[in-house]
């Protein structure tokens, strides 16, 4: 299968901790010139936007989207469970990379990363709700849902908390976010991007 | 069950149809005074927002995944596809939802009906884009995935286009999309709420 990304995207790189942690072989292609807001490749997502993954005649945009199809399709019981109410809640996290992460701490960096104007006030306010959040939620649970195991709501919400530092946000004071980081940079088949804070480098 | 709900909110308002449609028994609860910011209910919901839906010792938030739930545990193959392709294509819009929808139209309601200070020219922008493609995309078909029954892709994204008007948007020039909303409003088990566009009463 083949999968469009930017090296610098965190949504595309949800999906190659899925890929990488699944052991699917892949084929990893670099929109250049643009091309990603060309004909060609505007029918495989309107949007406009990578991650979109070809996987024979099946062609998935967004990542919170290939991240359903990837475990629905290869991930097994472990990944995509047929339990109704681990189903909602795998889909609350989905929706808040979606919509808080995505407004929130990815917005910030791409303002200081790559220059994009935005209401940095806002999304900052936005970031720290977020992350106290999140801070709280992980105190008692090592993953965002229950259990022991990590499951797609982990991988979608994870890159653009670990990237947070870029866009200016200090991390250091959430230590149960800070763990959870650190628990999933040492599963196997974690990959790493330009950017990822690693708490356990952090002395 | 029991759905906690305000009756201007249109992510509350897309359980509400679904549990129309799907027949489901239950009892609607609006919290008064702030209590939606108060500990009992940020134990269901930390993000203090409807909806929420209880339904015996399940507690689900977020609007998304709420559909996903009851869909899985209540709605049969019509409502929750075992196909990973057709899973990821539900995502992707249930994705829109949480992001594009609700920081376009969604957003530029809660200023124009709620007074909610946003960036107009930027949710304008979201909105108009997010228009168009949706239109476009409904010009060769009857739902947002391909065949000929509804999905909750399409619950999901229909409550906030339908209200765009509360918010200042001109849904007319969108023909597609005004078709898709007519047949929606025209499924068995449509429920109306305040501000909701009938593309077939404007003569």
């Amino acid at each position: 299968m083949k999968l469009y990304y930017f090296p610098a995207s965190g949504n595309a790189h949800k999906v190659r901790l899925l890929l990488s942690m699944l052991q699917l072989p892949h084929e990893l292609v670099v929109p250049t010139d643009g091309a990603h807001k060309q004909a060609e490749f505007l029918a495989m997502n309107p949007f406009g936007q990578v991650p979109v993954l070809v996987d024979g005649d099946v062609v998935v945009r967004d990542s919170q989207a290939i991240l359903v199809y990837l475990a629905a399709r290869y991930g097994g019981p472990a990944w995509w469970p047929q339990d109704a109410a681990r189903l909602g809640a795998v889909q609350a996290w989905l929706s808040t990379a979606a919509n808080e992460v995505a407004h929130g701490p990815a917005l910030l960096r791409m303002h200081r990363k790559f220059g994009r104007t935005i209401d940095v006030e806002a999304a900052t306010q936005r970031s720290l709700s977020l992350l106290q959040l999140l801070d709280t939620h992980l105190r008692d649970q090592p993953w965002l849902l229950a259990g022991d195991q990590p499951s797609i709501a982990d991988l979608a919400i994870y890159p653009y908390i670990a990237l947070a530092p870029e866009g200016g946000l200090d991390l250091t004071p959430f230590v149960h976010l800070t763990g959870w980081i650190a628990r999933l940079q040492s599963l196997p088949g974690h990959v790493d991007m330009p950017g990822l804070w690693h708490p356990l480098d952090k002395a």
